[in-house]
């Protein structure tokens, strides 16, 4: 009971890391709109593992399968399903942490709620869950595009301590996947690279922070005072597995200016509202403004690592872990397609909410 | 459309900060728990305008009736109504805001969406509207005292560039009151509150961090993978006025933290499952993990302040803005309340979910 | 915790019999509508008690108040609260009825849920509940006579055993009003006039069918497979009190046809789809075609009678229970306005679903 | 938009006819429950085509696949994704049909809400969606099981005007599978299944009555005001294809009593409160009262007939129409299944309610 996600535009994920296979149904996207797996493929080929040297060495092809809401190359404004299997699942790797709980992981907090768990490689709370949030998150983008012309761009702004000299406008797909961290500063991008792979060789794990922009998005989304716009986005990036802060705009930053420097100053240009200044990140009493809309996430450190730890047993018995199984030193490469899918997520649900199902129609039955 | 909150224990505000009053509905809240107007006063007393010389000088009593849902004292286990009547709406004050737009304020963002809006005092973007939130989170804390002896406390922990010294551990209610900038740290309370009184002069504004922690809450709270414990704080908090950033746990300090430094480690004690450290701020894989819950909230500088500003009015015409109208240099201070009613309500919400609500009956009737 | 109704006009009823007053609040209205006391309050007394020599004489203006949501004459697009005052609440009238339960009534299943009931006048489970879905249909009715010019329209076509001679098409509310049985046959109407006063005579009650229909309700409203228009509705009408059963178009009457005789045929005329017949009752898998809603409820007779009845009390022992307290005979002409307000609502929040909010817009602010 | 249903047990169907499939995700279902593919198969074979020569000759064998959800033979407590594949998918049967609006069918209305439909066997409007709905119906009467030993038992009451002379109560699961048209009454069925067989031969076809009772369900299930057991109830089986009309207990029979002969006496047994009588189909004001819940459905005659019609097709033409494609002349004998899920599912979503996700687990982990 907490599998789904929108009103309007309603997804529910399913799957566990070892079980038959993880998928997505996604209720609500308008009719006509041209889906094939081909479209949704590049996304999971973003998050799929083994797709460098600094992910887990776990090779999984990750390919989709619709099942459903799609006839004759176009969607029915009916349930899609899209459906991928699991291949490369060892469970093998996984029986030493059968009755051990693993420190940074969902093992215990599972076995102490459910009572039972699939102990194969964090079961539901794995990160292949995410894999039905991208696929989702193609449709959600394509949503927008069709809407609006409107792009969700994410890319890692930080590993540990080293900082892209990116700042929030202007970073485009192609700089992101450049170079397989995804940090659009190749020079960034180098070092980055350089120590997650330290990590990796001292059995450690590094996090840092992915940040997002959404740009052509008109003013209006959001639905106050609980579904506003930052709070609907808060909930979206704090479920991404690690994600453990979310900022909108100047975010923690803002807090050493003073109102006269952070609130944006208005003008008119092009004959709408503009701002000289977007610390507000687009959004101003939860309803976007036209400005880009701006998010930072916090990512911790993988919880897996290679260094011996201190922990408990199902029987309350003290252990010392040392971890096997196949796992990223880094998540944030990997959590790149995740958090630009949870942003067209929220933000085609609310782009749904204004024009409805007949008005989201318009650019597609024709 | 979007006024509701809570999937078991379902709230929805309601109220502008000019019309005939605010007020919420309390829908799920177990019945047979002793409840009166008493009980909500003080927490609405913490929050309500001109308390103190640091606040609005908007002179609120904010007194409350219980409309329904009660009946001998006791809750029904059917919707509660609560209602607060404004009493201090001086609308000509406002006078000068009917066509223009102020900057950091929401005056543009609905009058976008809506094409008719309320132009005295914010109408519905108002804090005022928080008032039902802080009287549900009232009937939340009690909920889980009843259930736990839980308790949930929130305080100032940074003012602009102002930290106080306050550790995650062992804050009271009793030093929180203890100063009207509500910091438990009385040194750094003092050049707060002289540090917000220098805003207020000098017609400017200031932000800050409130930090939450809630104690006592059992292993197993949080629905994954969309309803995880720390996806419905973060949607929670970042729904309040002002916020612009949320963390859990060590958020992004954890950033510059390796994988070895971060994991908790994990022990036994008194039969139950610990952690020695608690950066993952007691939620493991979006589920509670018995340790306390520790949330940090930014709010940005009030975005009401007396310097003039550049910006628009409704017609597209340029405007310098000096504003008037009655408000806080710091909303912190007033925060503090709302903060700890949002996050019990969130948990008082998943424990429902938990025991139902038959379970949920346990302390009360029988 | 299930208070509340509708999906993009989500309206939540609080209030008991006995209580402050009971109360209603709408989320989700579009903005700009023009509404006011005066708008609501005509409903409100065609369900009020006292209103004939045929109800109840418990007398209660049913005053209304909008307390939020409406701006100098116009909706904000934000929730409405609407409240009622209960003012002639007689306790004292319920005493005997502290321990007992009463047949046909809730007392005892509310005592087994809760623990704890308000013995007055049914709590919760009192019509007057029925104030809120009434002052928000009036508002759901405005929102579908702006949008299609469309109408809804209910009336008593069977009391007991007496059936109105009166078919599904062309009855007026001026014909429904014009008795105060609301039934549009007036032979008919006076002889359900009759039997009810009978029954009151004799200390007994009767019930019977409302019937309802909405016209100008164009194709596509409804959201496959389980917000299907006849579904909603169904839910809807089986939510009022004493509703035991719900027919769309033929209803139970179409079993005894056979599918050559109950397909509906279809043709052109004015360049849409029309059908000859309308045994659909206007849905067809689940979505409007474009003909009148038509839609059947059968309340039972009133569970209140004044004849002795075997019951138990709340210790457990037998009773013989009298009944005192004021009461209706038969429900059905109060209803009507209720079954009214129930269609409404549900066309109105599917018909919001298909335009947004936006979308919803367009007939009022300009 | 739609395809979801219930609050705690949340189901979510997917898929069209002629798609790759059709399949269900059940979220919200206890932990440690032992479920298999064996489990639900026996219901999916009560529901499947080709069962019988009164069912239509579309020969599918329905083989369920679980995806998710499931782990060493034991429900996760997280979503379970159970798939069934398409495979006896001609769609060329269907060619007559895609331009064509079939009277009695959703082709138009889908055409008209989505400007895109599949054509090929009804689409998302086909009765294969309620594979889905069986499947999930299987783990709801397991749960109800083991938490009450409660039963649901559905079955055909009667067929065009063809009655049963079956009550309600002590029908068996062996008498309704003891014959091919589901009904008790081995008298009755012989004439039914000689009334579908006349209407096939006819190129007609025959609607007629499903009953439903739950038995072993205790006081206190259902969520007034809105989320009413008999309410969700109503929903729940309106939305299954082809129903018209709903009846909790007496119905629209309960009509042409009165009070005096309506009301239930209450009396004590075996330390609980009964009623001699069970008109009130065991829910008084929305809430069981531990009597035999009590479910009537209309079911209209199957709207596909091969005598010719008069339609038309998607640019406006007059066409007479003569159905191919296979069909049931008689859909009732496959809808008893559906009907007992529906019912199992709204029982187990309010028990869920009631007891919450750790008072569910009750049973099961030990």
């Amino acid at each position: 009971m907490g599998s789904s996600f929108g009103h309007l535009l309603r997804i529910a994920t399913w799957g566990e890391s070892h079980g038959g296979g993880v998928g997505v149904t996604i209720d609500g996207c308008p009719a006509g709109m041209p889906l094939s797996e081909a479209d949704i493929q590049p996304d999971l080929d973003r998050r799929r593992p083994g797709q460098s040297r600094i992910t887990t060495p776990r090779d999984e092809p990750d390919r989709c399968e619709i099942l459903s809401g799609v006839f004759e190359g176009r969607t029915l404004g009916t349930s899609i399903a899209i459906l991928v299997r699991n291949t490369d699942a060892r469970s093998s790797s996984y029986e030493d942490f059968r009755h051990v709980y693993r420190p940074g992981h969902a093992d215990y907090t599972y076995q102490a709620k459910y009572g039972h768990r699939s102990w194969q490689g964090g079961g539901r709370a794995s990160a292949r869950e995410a894999i039905g949030r991208v696929a989702a998150g193609t449709v959600a983008k394509r949503i927008l595009e069709a809407a609006f012309g409107a792009r969700v761009t994410a890319w890692v702004q930080q590993v540990h301590t080293l900082t892209a000299a990116t700042g929030w406008e202007g970073v485009t797909p192609q700089q992101v996947e450049a170079n397989m961290v995804r940090c659009p500063d190749p020079q960034a991008a180098e070092r980055m690279i350089a120590r997650i792979e330290q990590a990796r060789d001292e059995g450690d794990s590094v996090g840092g922070i992915v940040r997002c922009v959404a740009s052509g998005i008109p003013a209006g989304l959001g639905d106050p005072v609980f579904d506003k716009l930052d709070a609907d986005l808060a909930r979206a990036m704090m479920s991404i597995p690690a994600c453990k802060g979310v900022e909108i705009g100047s975010g923690f930053g803002g807090i050493t200016m003073t109102g006269r420097e952070h609130n944006d100053a208005m003008y008119m240009a092009d004959g709408r509202v503009r701002t000289r200044t977007n610390f507000a990140g687009g959004i101003l009493g939860g309803i976007s403004d036209g400005e880009d809309i701006l998010v930072s996430c916090a990512f911790k450190p993988t919880a897996t690592i290679g260094h011996p730890q201190q922990t408990v047993d199902d029987q309350g018995n003290a252990v010392t872990l040392k971890a096997r199984g196949r796992h990223d030193p880094c998540v944030l490469p990997r959590a790149v397609p995740i958090v630009e899918a949870m942003m067209a997520l929220v933000l085609a649900d609310h782009h749904l909410r204004q024009v409805g199902q007949r008005g989201a129609l318009t650019p597609f039955p024709g």
